[in-house]
């Protein structure tokens, strides 16, 4: 028995671990300090009250042979794949047969490797979500990234390269921008003259404010014949615990596609849980769709704060409008990891460091607005303190 | 952008679609008839109470900041790890660093491969649960059959050859036999000689009556060092809606095996949902215990009562004492769709052709003790009036 020798590839896992260590330490050993994190990437919104009474329901459901749920479809129930047709792509007349309910975008965004070639070339961007590279690592995949530049503003160029495969995350995490209509179109115009397929990482998009970003890629023309969105409820329902994503394979990219891709799903997937598929049907009722653009407005009032504040100190920002993340470059040239110290240490707030997304020496943090008001309120204090008395 | 030419091998996946298929086809053709299915895998007892009330208190915690359950552990909540290993794992000191909780056996079985070097030889036996090969294929993998034999009463012989891993299915799906402790023994001396991993799969655990038949492999001796154990709460607590699975991989097979998985899993997976992990949670309780306890005695008797009317009708019969599933061999040498034909068509009864199983030319069918007992003794009367007759 070997070991499958990829997985030592898998080092930045031990920077995240790393973070999680250092804060665990200062605070052992600091036990008087109250630490806040703006590296927050999991929400702090509770799940509102129809999506509860909707869970509730699906749990009595399964108290009963009359109403019980045992396997559902792999694909998903119909009555989700309805609500989510019906708000989230209203008027792109997709069918039932091209959208697949799941139990997570990190696992959706790397399983889907299945559907391609062992064999081919997938691009994506450097800094980026760390989990397409690694995932597609465990899968044994060959990845090959395009380092985006500050020069740019992070909005990565075409590539001369002819890539099989995609990787696009907007509103990216980390770097907090979207790709606007005019980028996206570039992209996919790409995909189709090189045959391409754009495996589009779309969780944020109920964060999207910008009039020239789409919601959905499918907005754009041809990208039916190209991409595949990827959303969860993760972000705007709370979701985080609940686990339930959903993701869209248009016909139009290949005869067979969701035949085939049907089939793999059989093999490898028993379907999403039942409770969250009914809670994620709650999610589009419309006083919960209400309640959920509260939720979400709020977040993007504390990155709209979060993100003047730090440019009021001097500091380069990008992101924080579609998202509620931005990168941020350190101050005094400064590499990601002292940043980091520096500001647990002698602040007390958690950020964190870019290497976490990019190559060595990263000049650059991630910031989130997922946080509570005051926590955020709290660091811009300190912040000004810290840098008015420099 | 090539699709994995390797999906094109999944063929066995239109079998049971060609069941389903038929089946609604006879149904539609004659609507005054009543069509039994004896080949339900699924579950028909509802959750039990302690469970319900368990998973209601899960989804108030998720409505208030104070309880909120965002991400959880890639691995599992510790207080899930903890019951299990209280309970299921008594005695065997496993950390809770060696237990994963995941979302489905399904994909755990199969997912487990991303461990293992992508060309490690893989051995299974025909017939075998089709999940196993077939996920297999999706992940790049090649794997080996070996026919079983109905003179060693579907009993596998210990191979010659060396492989790298080892799939067992023990309560077996198909089969319905389960492993004793001399024939497991075999296999993990096998393991240990060969420096093999032994794939477990024991979903079906609950159901194991015999004395001479671990309740796990890690009964045996060093069954640590080469077995990765798989269960899982859909078939004891009528989890197959809810989706909640573990495995047990032991810190003995190799030095670093559990911080590689880890990081591996990291990058795969975000956790299984809060409310099953509260509910698998409650299935520990010693009321839960009870109450499971009656559920798997009424789908023993079921499987008890089935075994002995088709005996006394002359079929040759395997299984149905430790699981809930039955091999049978088809009457006057007819192959598996035949058999499937005739019962659909002249008894209204439905079987899983054993074709699904195992390679072309089965002359076997699976039946399930897992439905009502009153439709389990109808289908009884059809099959005595049709073979008295006979």
């Amino acid at each position: 028995m070997k070991l499958n020798s990829r997985l030592n590839e898998l080092a930045r896992d031990d920077i995240f671990l790393k973070v999680t260590n250092k804060v665990a330490e200062y605070k052992k050993n600091n036990p008087d300090k109250k630490v806040i994190s703006l590296g927050i990437g999991d929400v702090s919104k509770p799940i509102i009250q129809p999506v509860i009474s909707a869970m509730h329901r699906a749990v009595d459901d399964l108290s009963d042979m009359k109403t019980f749920k045992g396997y559902g479809s792999y694909y998903g129930y119909d009555f989700l794949k309805d609500a989510i047709l019906k708000n989230d792509y209203k008027g792109f007349s997709f069918s039932k047969d091209e959208i697949y309910i799941s139990n997570g975008t990190k696992t959706d965004t790397t399983s889907i490797l299945e559907l391609f070639d062992i064999d081919s070339k997938i691009c994506l961007t450097d800094p980026m979500y760390p989990i397409y590279k690694d995932g597609a690592t465990c899968l044994n995949r060959r990845i090959v990234e395009i380092k985006l530049k500050e020069e740019n503003d992070f909005v990565p160029e075409i590539p001369k390269e002819k890539y099989d495969i995609v990787y696009m995350c907007s509103p990216s995490n980390p770097i907090g921008i979207a790709y606007n209509r005019l980028e996206l179109q570039k992209w996919i115009d790409y995909a189709l003259a090189n045959e391409a397929i754009i495996l589009f990482d779309n969780v944020y998009s109920s964060f999207i404010q910008s009039s020239d970003v789409p919601t959905s890629i499918y907005e754009l023309p041809n990208a039916k014949k190209v991409a595949i969105e990827f959303r969860s409820f993760s972000k705007n329902a709370s979701f985080t615990g609940v686990r339930c994503s959903y993701y869209i394979i248009p016909n139009e990219i290949s005869k067979n596609i969701n035949r085939i891709w049907k089939e793999r799903t059989i093999n490898r997937f028993n379907g999403a849980d039942y409770i969250a598929q009914r809670g994620a049907e709650a999610v589009y009722l419309p006083e919960s769709q209400k309640l959920i653009q509260t939720n979400i407005e709020d977040y993007l009032d504390n990155a709209s704060f979060l993100r003047r504040e730090l440019l009021n100190l001097g500091f380069k920002v990008w992101g924080g409008i579609d998202s509620p993340f931005m990168w941020v470059k350190t101050t005094e040239n400064m590499d990601s990891w002292n940043f980091f110290n520096l500001m647990l240490n002698d602040l007390n707030i958690v950020v964190i460091p870019g290497c976490i997304f990019e190559g060595n020496n990263s000049k650059y943090f991630r910031v989130s607005a997922l946080g509570f008001r005051k926590d955020i309120e709290e660091c811009v204090e300190r912040l000004k303190a810290y840098y008015e008395k420099k």
